[in-house]
C-alpha cells in the first residue's frame, strides 16, 4: 500500500497488540474514544447550560450508560423501547424518558415500571392517546410524567409548535391528578441532511426556536413547562445558543459513525465503534477481498449513499485502528459476505487471508443492533471486557 | 378505503381472531404458508432428482428446520455461521454444510464440531486455506468433508469453473487422509437481479452448467465428485433441468419476501413472514401514520429499490393478513419509527391509533435477524407458539 494513501488516525497506538483472539465478525468499542466523546458532549452542553439526557438507543449498554452517568449535567437516560426501559431500570437507572410516542398497547408495560417506582416519562402528541393514557393511569391509580412531542422540521412525528392541540393536551395533563405535565420535546431529524457546522447550527437554532415557541405558547396560558428538551447529536454538538432549552438528548455521539462524519458532525478519528472482520478469501480475477462481515454484521444502512462521499457499507481501517485505507470500502454486502473491490494502488497480498480489518459503520445505531455486545479495546489493545447490549423489544 | 384498492390474499381467513395480545413490533410467521413453501420446494427438487439441503440462514430456527427435515429429499442443513452450526448440532442436526469460506480463525470451532462427531462439511476456494486447513486437521487428527466453491456468475466468491486451481485443490483434498473431497458448490447470486420465470430458468441453467463443467473437469482427472450443489431460491424453484446436480440449497423460499416477489420468484400471498406493528400516532398535516416498526424492526434493506415496484421499507397488510393495502408502504424508517404517507384514496381514520398492521419485508433474512424469534400464526389466529432464533456469530 503506497504511503501517500495512508491517513494516520491520531490517538491510535502503533504497536500491534492484536485482536486476533476475538471471533469475527464482532463489534469493537474503543473506550478511550467513547470516553472522549462523552466528555466532549457533556462539557458542550454544560457550557450551554442544559442538562445531559443521552439517548441509550445507540449503545443499549449498562457499562456505557454508567460512564455517561458520571459526566457533567447527567439528568437520566432517554430510551427508545420499553425493553430498554426495563433493562436500564433493573440496573438502577431510575429516571428514564421513553422518547417514542406511547401507544395504548404499551400502557401495561409502562404502568408496571411506574408501579415499581421508576421515574418514567412518557411522550405523546395526540389528544386521543392522552385521554386513553389518563384513563388507564386512573384505573391503575398511577401518576406518570408526560411530555408532548413538537415537530421542528416536518421530519417525523410531533405537533407543529403553533398547533392549538398542544394547548389542549397540556391543559389536560396539567389538570389531571394522574399526570405531571413534564414539558415538551423536539428532535431535529432533518439536521442529518445538511453539511457543516454552520448549517447544523442553523438547524439547531430552528429546533431551539420551535421548542421555545411551543413552551412560550403554553406559558402564555399559565401552564408550567418544566422541561424543554431537544434531541439529535449534530444540533447538540453545534448549537451556539440554547437559551430556553433545559436538556438535550443526543445519542449517536457516543460512538459517532460515517453518516455523522459525512455531515461534518464529527471527525472520522472520533468514531469509537468498528466491526472487526477477517479476510476469508481472495478473488484474484476480480481483485476482490471477501470478508466475514456482510449485511448482517454491518447492517444494510446506506446512509452515506446520498452524502458527498459514498462509503458503501463502511470504510476500512487496519485492525490496530491506526490506518484508514484510503479508497477502500465494503462495496457489497451479502448476508455473511462483505466484498471489497481493490482500487489500483492496492494488491491482494497486502490483505492476506486470515488477516484482520476493521470497518467503520455508516450508522452506528443500526450496526450495533446486529450484535449481542461489544469487545472493548483501549487504542489497539483488547481489554478483555465484553459489554452486553439489550436488543429487541 | 375504497373496495377496488383491496387485493384479497387467497388462503387468509376472514374472521378476525386478532393478534392484539402480542407486543409489537414482532415477527409473525404463518405456519400454513411456511409448510406450503417447504412442501412446494421439496417436491420441485424431488421431481428434478436432487436432494434438498435448505439453507438455515433465513430462519435460524429449530422448529422450522424440523419441519424441513420431514420433507421429501432432505439431506441436511446448510448454515451461514458457526453459531448456527453449533445451535443446530446441539438440537440433533448432524449433517451440516457451512456454506461460507472457512478461514483459519474459525478452524478451532469447526474442529470442535468435527471432534463431537458432527458431519460438518466445510467450503473453501483457495489453495492457501486448503493447506492450512489440512495442517490443522492433521494436528488435531480429525477428518473433514470439504467442498470447493465455484463462481457461476461473478457475483461473489468461488473459482471460475475452468480455473486450474480447482484441480489442484481437489487433488490435494482427495489425497489427504484428513479430508474427504465432498464435491463442488455454486450460488447463482445474480439470479436475484433478473425478472420472470424464463430469465430465472436461464440463470438456473448457467448455474447448473458451471457446476457440471467444474465437476466434469475433475472427473476427467479421475477425481470423484460425490456432491454437485447449487444454491439460490429462484434458481431452485425455476430450474427446468438439473441433470448432473445432486443437491440444492435454497434458503429464503421458506418465508419468501418482496424481493423474491419482485423478480417473480413467488407470489406475494406466499410470503409467510411479516412484522406486526402498531399505529402509534397520526400526523394529520402530513397525512402520515407513525408505526412502531422502524429501521431496526424491518431492517434497512432496500432490495426492492431497483426493482419494478419500489416497496419502500415494506408493503402494508391488514393485521389478519387478509388485505394488502394497495399503494401503502413504509416510506421512511427511523430507528423505532416507521412512517407511512397515505395516498389520496385513504383517510387517517381508517388506521386508528392503537390498531395493528403487518409489514411484508423486503428481505426476509435481514428482517428476521433483527428479532429474537417468531410469533407463530395459522392464517389470522395466533397459535401461542413462539419459536426462537439463533442470531449472532
Amino acid at each position: 500500500m503506497p504511503t501517500q494513501a495512508i491517513a494516520q488516525m491520531p490517538g491510535a497506538d502503533h504497536h500491534h497488540a492484536g485482536l486476533n483472539h476475538l471471533a469475527t465478525p464482532c463489534l469493537v468499542l474503543d473506550r478511550q474514544r467513547l470516553d472522549a466523546n462523552i466528555e466532549d458532549m457533556a462539557q458542550r452542553l454544560a457550557a450551554l447550560g442544559v442538562a445531559f439526557r443521552p439517548h441509550a438507543k445507540t449503545h443499549k449498554c449498562i457499562e456505557v450508560a454508567t460512564r455517561m452517568e458520571k459526566a457533567a449535567g447527567f439528568s437520566g437516560l432517554t430510551v427508545s423501547t420499553l425493553r430498554e426501559a426495563e433493562f436500564f431500570a433493573a440496573a438502577g437507572f431510575r429516571d428514564l424518558l421513553y422518547g417514542v410516542s406511547i401507544s395504548p398497547d404499551k400502557f401495561a408495560r409502562a404502568s408496571a415500571l411506574l408501579a415499581a417506582g421508576i421515574k418514567l416519562t412518557l411522550v405523546l402528541d395526540t389528544e386521543e392517546v392522552c385521554e386513553r393514557l389518563l384513563n388507564c393511569l386512573a384505573d391503575a391509580k398511577l401518576r406518570a410524567r408526560v411530555m408532548i412531542e413538537i415537530d421542528a422540521d416536518g421530519h417525523r412525528a410531533g405537533l407543529e409548535p403553533d398547533d392549538p392541540t398542544l394547548l389542549r393536551i397540556a391543559t389536560q395533563l396539567t389538570a389531571s391528578p394522574y399526570s405531571d405535565f413534564a414539558g415538551i420535546m423536539v428532535h431535529a431529524g432533518e439536521s442529518y441532511g445538511c453539511y457543516g457546522a454552520d448549517a447544523i447550527a442553523a438547524h439547531a437554532e430552528r429546533e431551539r426556536a420551535a421548542a421555545v415557541a411551543a413552551a412560550q405558547m403554553l406559558r402564555d396560558a399559565d401552564i408550567e413547562v418544566p422541561v424543554v428538551s431537544i434531541g439529535s447529536t449534530p444540533t447538540a454538538r453545534f448549537a451556539r445558543d440554547l437559551s430556553g432549552i433545559t436538556e438535550a438528548r443526543p445519542g449517536v455521539f457516543a460512538f459517532y459513525d460515517l453518516v455523522m462524519a459525512g455531515i461534518g458532525a464529527c471527525d472520522r478519528n472520533e468514531i469509537a465503534l468498528t466491526v472487526l472482520t477477517t479476510v476469508i478469501s481472495h478473488k484474484p480475477s476480480h481483485r476482490r477481498l471477501i470478508i466475514d462481515a456482510g449485511g448482517l454484521a454491518l447492517s444494510k444502512d446506506r446512509g452515506t449513499a446520498t452524502q458527498r462521499e459514498d462509503c458503501g457499507f463502511g470504510l476500512i481501517v487496519s485492525s490496530d485502528g491506526a490506518r484508514v485505507y484510503e479508497g477502500l470500502c465494503v462495496n457489497r454486502a451479502n448476508q455473511e459476505h462483505g466484498i471489497i473491490e481493490l482500487p489500483k494502488h492496492y494488491e491482494l497480498e497486502e490483505f492476506p487471508i486470515g488477516s484482520r480489518l476493521r470497518v467503520l459503520p455508516n450508522h452506528a445505531c443500526m450496526t450495533a443492533a446486529a450484535h449481542d455486545g461489544y469487545q472493548v479495546v483501549e487504542g489497539c489493545e483488547a481489554t478483555g471486557e465484553y459489554w452486553q447490549r439489550c436488543n429487541g423489544w
